[in-house]
């Protein structure tokens, strides 16, 4: 039984090693994010970590335990994905700046025929940016690969005022929850 | 000018990485401290701050930025601070479980004459433990160099279902904030 991570984040990767997991093999799913599915955040991330999850099946043993998860930021009802360009991380962070977001992330974890999912909501308090101070972060590089186009564990912690809920979400993975799944798998974690 | 850090927290030396700033000096405060003043642990941690960085600005010189911290830990009007032993640790991980606690840390910056002083408060909700996971957690020996006897940022991690306020000033450092008060000394971090 090998543990699998099927996702190729350097956060998820950090965040299994801080549960005090270090024996895990790295199998990215490409999970092609459909946004356009119509479902609620809550049940989007839940369904695209469950896709990620069963891609990377196909390439593992059926007694291999299997963590995949999907991330996303929500406000006012519309996703803020990935940026594609600076131009596009600028509006993003100029819409989150002065508001509170919500950060979803859903985690399915697959053995053999055994799929379990949850998912777990943060709250992400922005202070109000200026565009001098966007630009700049924008200069970092930080914003280019994270869905809402800030890294909340970089340079992005000052533009956080405050959060209410799992800090590790919003990196990525639900870890007090997750220990607690994996607990179900055999996999003990404390 | 120099940047001076005067505490020798490795979690306060990383968050000024995270912050942006690389190039600081460390000289750590003594800093005893006295618990029994009386104060109310907003004004307590602001107290100890100040003195840690008073302390550390007799080797400095009167142009340097000198930034000091101070972190507690409450729950039922007491004050945890670092546990001595074991067996302290566990009594302090036993009170928490299940329970939301107020994380404190009082900044004080000061330059010559000039001191500021903030604090920020962050409330810290912890899941049941078991006996058995307070012992191995113990046994990781996370707890013992810390307020409260866990390290958030470990695999303390898996002790808490959420948070509310400022994930870094349980850390040590309210990062926000401190970026913006860093701001009117001319360190512009963002």
């Amino acid at each position: 039984m090998k543990i699998i991570l099927a996702s190729q984040s350097p956060r998820r990767r950090e965040l299994l090693g801080l549960m005090g997991l270090t024996d895990f093999a790295i199998i990215p799913a490409q999970g092609e994010e459909d946004l356009s599915a119509g479902l609620p955040p809550d049940k989007l991330v839940e369904a695209l970590a469950a896709a990620k999850a069963k891609e990377v099946a196909a390439q593992a043993d059926p007694s291999d335990v299997i963590i995949a998860a999907d991330t996303i930021v929500t406000l006012d009802g519309k996703v803020l994905g990935k940026p594609h360009s600076g131009e596009e991380a600028f509006e993003m962070l100029r819409i989150l700046s002065g508001r509170t977001h919500r950060v979803y992330t859903g985690v399915a974890v697959l053995q053999g025929q055994r799929l379990e999912l949850l998912h777990e909501a943060t709250e992400v308090v922005f202070r109000p940016l200026t565009e001098g101070e966007i630009s700049r972060y924008i200069a970092t590089g930080e914003p280019m690969d994270k869905a809402g186009a800030y890294g909340i564990q970089g340079r992005g912690a000052l533009l956080v005022e405050g959060i209410r809920g799992d800090y590790f979400n919003v990196m990525g993975l639900p870890v007090c929850r997750l220990g607690q799944m994996l607990k179900a798998f055999g996999i003990v974690t404390l």
